[in-house]
């Protein structure tokens, strides 16, 4: 092994930090809960913010960018929204440093204060509102369907790599409609762009939902989400599309003229998601020899070492390599032939095993006379020879069984940890031995909510779509509930 | 016409204005200088990005990374980079907002004061070169080949769309090296890039060159540009690259051990563009009547309008244009089938005219009846009938003679604004008749530079990279002088 990693069952938290820093995913920064995203952690988000964006693109949506500052006013028009936001925003208050007069060096220059505090944003609703009312005047402005890819600032006390730094790379959806029932359909199909990215791409299962009223957005009517479930697990929201009525509408004052030429305030939705499934992607897959890529957004999903000795075994693999790799990369497949001579091959498979490159093929001159490579797939480990005959179509349909192969696993574990809970002792044994989701029944209240997170950590994660309707007595409180609804204690 | 635009000769500043404002590329927005791209705007930056960043790959660069934020101290380190920077930062000094007890609102949290404060990242060598610290330790770890992606921040005073903005986005490249001459190799590489982008993709013709003392970059030990002429005689620098010896190195102490094991200072690079470079898109090529883009960036490179009466004669129509989208599609045209019924024909061309969509084509019953289209060319306005017959050919030939076109006209016009000037009257009157580039001696003194630019505004644009050399006497001092060098009024 070229890198030490903690075990899942030695230190679940410092076994993902090691992943992500060894793994050449990401590294600390010197500015405070800020991170770096090293080269092959941003491939990663490549891929994934391709995809996504074509998803978006192809349900009819637009990018645009606005800017990074919100000042300080716009972010109290909305109550709920300020309030959600005040206490962890980066106020820039000046915007010129100088020379200390005593000698001390660069000081910031009292006289350059700005007339109003600069909020970097921790979200955009208010500067886009702000922008949309000059754009929208009649129901043929409407819908307006707009996405941007930005960073933004939340003042974070205490952050973890991916999962929450203080700055995060997202996508935010934007858009505004002339009736409440089409923007709850946006709302529900960007919701479902969310989920079918997570289950088809990134092979994590995941469950829809809304949230209860406490979880809810800042500003919005409605939360729906997506919860993922980790190895260790707890839950992990990995997206969120807001329905927010006419709030922003309201208090940014956005009105257009609908056919009969009343007016009326726009209907809104936002969405978004981040870095952070990066994080649940690692969570969800990997184990303790490192990371496990899906294989349709690996930044690479092969991976070719050389195994020889002098020049001349070296010179006659490359000449079949060679040809691999040029079938391989005509039918579309990421692969590298990693030929540096600086490291051994054992050193290359430990590395490769750490980035979780889907599938590893060695060869060696024994195998280039019986026409075969070794074929190893990262996420079962098997190790197998298969023949060079039909190489590209071999490895093409690997690459998808181990995509399956991966989301299946990770659905089998996410499936047996929906567990129902059906008294209070009941409810707190599973979320100490067994975790995962709790299906259980509530009262509704966010009174009980919250006693229940007080005492237990566990959440709401939601109230999954098309809930079974069912009487039964809450966890708690034993008051009257409807349905059972998702806890968990959650990342 | 559907908008009024103001002509360039009427006021060139305006018609500028009015072609970013009125078609959909930017916006002003709530936030001094700070501008919000629309989507139009922003697809023609995606174009840009996706075509850069491949080239960039290409030669074997990856992307990362860094914090938006940099401690204060850090850009401190490097006292021209500081002395460069200072005077334009934007600087958060709180973390948080809460409600002012006395009931005004909501007020920055005195006691939520960040003990260093952090500038909001004008360029990033700083934290980049911090971060280096920890990445490199041998020869094995160099080259480093990184680019970003990001928004930066300058405070500037007078701000125009696109041009001078407070906000921007942009790329920039950080790269280190063992030794100078491979530094300066990827300096001169990737200002070769950007030439190749401006002149095959944007279709602006630029000249190559290196900065003088006066206008290199805060930090740099040489900065290589590419300027640009615009139409109204003034030049704008459409990309830098900066070899930076090993200042920041210095600054934050990295250090390598070279094959003999010895400790060496890095050797670094950085470079950048910016969405500025779609300022110098659009004031290269647009005329009166709008943009006009270069078809291998274009958005949107062909729009098919129906001329029609009734839904027999569309119906009839559409199937010949589905079939003809489909064509253009699979030849990799971007194509739009504008059946829009709200609007009249004549809008939309005026529309696509205004957009700067480089080709038109029209479609109606009497066409198809002779199997034709009518299409029209966005650059010199030409229109003409075309067989349906190896349609899809055509119009691929057709896009390339447009750019094509775009960039002899570009270069054209810039050739013959590249006037030598023998005596300080003549470089007078040069600058305020014909404008352009002024090819005249300087006796290489940062005095005379800064004489001439009080007296004129025209700055030195660059000495042209393999510049004859050439005995002769400086503009305005008459001191001896060996080159001649490229003055301009600039953007």
């Amino acid at each position: 092994m070229s890198k030490e990693i903690t075990s899942r069952e030695q230190d679940y938290s410092k076994w993902y930090n090691d992943l992500i820093l060894k793994g050449g995913m990401a590294d600390y920064s010197a500015v405070k809960g800020c991170m770096v995203i090293k080269p092959y952690g941003f491939a990663l988000w490549e891929k994934m913010r391709d995809q996504l964006d074509k998803m978006f693109k192809d349900t009819g949506h637009v990018n645009a960018y606005f800017p990074l500052f919100i000042p300080k006013s716009f972010l109290s028009k909305e109550a709920a929204h300020v309030e959600g936001f005040a206490k962890e925003c980066a106020v820039v208050t000046h915007y010129r440093l100088k020379n200390d007069p005593d000698g001390k060096g660069i000081i910031v220059d009292p006289e350059a204060k700005l007339e109003e505090e600069l909020i970097v944003r921790p979200t955009s609703e208010t500067i886009i509102w702000n922008t949309y009312k000059d754009w929208i005047q009649s129901y043929r402005d409407l819908p307006l369907l707009i996405n941007q890819w930005a960073n933004v600032v939340r003042w974070e006390m205490r952050t973890r790599l991916f999962l929450r730094t203080t700055e995060f790379l997202w996508q935010e959806g934007h858009t505004a409609h002339a009736t409440a029932d089409e923007a709850i359909a946006e709302t529900r199909q960007m919701l479902d762009v969310y989920a079918e990215f997570a289950e088809e791409y990134m092979a994590v299962p995941v469950i829809k939902g809304v949230k209860s009223a406490n979880e809810r957005f800042a500003g919005a009517v409605d939360t729906f989400c997506i919860e993922a479930l980790m190895q260790d697990g707890k839950a992990l929201q990995a997206g969120t599309s807001h329905f927010l009525g006419q709030n922003f509408a309201k208090a940014f004052d956005v009105k257009f003229s609908d056919k009969e030429n009343k007016l009326e305030y726009v209907w809104a939705t936002s969405w978004g998601v981040s870095t952070r499934l990066i994080g649940a992607l690692v969570m969800a897959h990997s184990d303790d020899d490192g990371l496990i890529m899906p294989p349709r957004i690996a930044p690479l999903q092969v991976v070719i070492v050389p195994i020889f000795k002098g020049p001349e075994q070296k010179a006659a693999l490359d000449v079949k390599v060679n040809e691999i790799t040029k079938e391989f990369k005509k039918a579309g497949i990421i692969v590298k032939y990693d030929d540096n001579d600086n490291n051994r091959p054992g050193w290359k498979f430990a590395e490769y095993e750490m980035k979780g490159v889907p599938v590893r093929i060695a060869i060696g001159m024994r195998d280039l006379e019986n026409n075969v490579v070794e074929v190893a797939r990262r996420d079962t480990k098997e190790k197998k020879s298969v023949s060079l005959d039909g190489l590209t179509a071999t490895i093409t349909q690997l690459l998808e069984d181990i995509q399956q192969n991966m989301f299946n696993k990770a659905k089998a574990y996410r499936d047996s940890h929906i567990t129902p809970a059906n008294s209070w002792e009941e409810f707190e044994k599973l979320l100490d031995d067994k975790g995962g989701f709790i299906s259980a029944h509530w009262d509704g209240t966010t009174e009980t909510e919250e006693a229940i997170k007080d005492k237990t950590k566990a959440t709401i994660r939601c109230i999954p779509l098309n809930n079974v309707q069912e009487e039964g007595k809450c966890i708690l409180t034993g008051n009257p509930s409807k349905e059972r609804v998702l806890f968990a204690r959650a990342y």
